[in-house]
């Protein structure tokens, strides 16, 4: 079956800081003509991070369009051509004041694939050694460890929702990457 | 630590059919004052569902913003009110033409915390009856079905990128819900 949807024309709504909005006439696969309404992101970085102790770090941020303080596992966006890995080892330093000296990449992640096309790449940091936390201004983070089972426990009753801090925890479990 | 930001006044940039756009001046924790632009999109549900012969429904869909088909677990937005256990129900139903008789909550997903305030409720699905798929006009769905490890080596290889698909395994693995 051909899926895809062909471009007809594309209006510019916004251009942001952070985001950029389009409305895009397309063709769709059964002949008619329908639009799409989307949001354009630059690419990001997520990093699950294992103390010497063996447990993570969880981050509690205030995110204003929930109106509410959530659990994420730090995490940020490239700095224009940014290496995500890069990404991953800065942005972990900056909110956590951690330097990770071994980062492995666990997969990329489409968050809601209707309307945004930001790529969340998603790393699994270790052998940690303590810097110093710098946060961007405005920006204010509180940092928790937690093990593992801590963290499965916090899924389970329904506490953590950011979805790239649960994703990581499902690309951890696919690649078996603590039982080697 | 007061994590919280408050709103100072609200800019409306766009309004459309699936999503609304904003720009609000917000006063941060540090006393600053900043800029917060997000979308607004309605709740959606997202279904895990389990044939009897034991195997998941994964579907391939076309999504614009990516210019890519991807595998997604069935999945569509609440029509107005409707409760999200409904809308799992119906978008199964739609997609693929399997009526589930069981319907277990997982769990709740923030896709990207940052900049839309979209709400993900998953379901498990099981006690599957097969009906007649009705599609929305222009929308066009390839349907599979796979055993949880041909999922978890989907995972493995990168494969499925979706945020909701990929977080209502963490989900499944959580509630330890294939154990009982």
């Amino acid at each position: 079956m051909d899926l895809k949807e062909k471009k007809i024309s594309s209006e510019e709504i916004y251009k942001g800081k952070i985001i950029d909005v389009y409305k895009d006439k397309v063709l769709c696969p059964n002949g008619h003509e329908s639009y799409r309404e989307y949001v354009t992101h630059c690419k990001a970085s997520c990093v699950m991070a294992m103390l010497p102790n063996g447990k993570f770090i969880l981050e509690k941020q205030y995110r204003y369009p929930y109106d509410e303080v959530i659990y994420e596992f730090p995490a940020g966006k490239c700095d224009g051509n940014e290496d995500p890995l890069n990404t991953a080892k800065r942005e972990l330093e900056e909110e956590t004041g951690y330097v990770a000296n071994k980062l492995v990449y666990l997969g990329e992640i489409y968050p809601s694939c209707a309307y945004t096309n930001e790529i969340i790449y998603c790393y699994f940091a270790s052998e940690l050694e303590k810097g110093k936390q710098h946060l961007d201004e405005n920006e204010a983070v509180e940092v928790y460890e937690y093990s593992l089972e801590e963290l499965n426990n916090l899924v389970k009753i329904g506490e953590i929702k950011d979805a790239k801090t649960l994703t990581c925890l499902v690309f951890l479990n696919a690649k078996g990457l603590l039982n080697k």
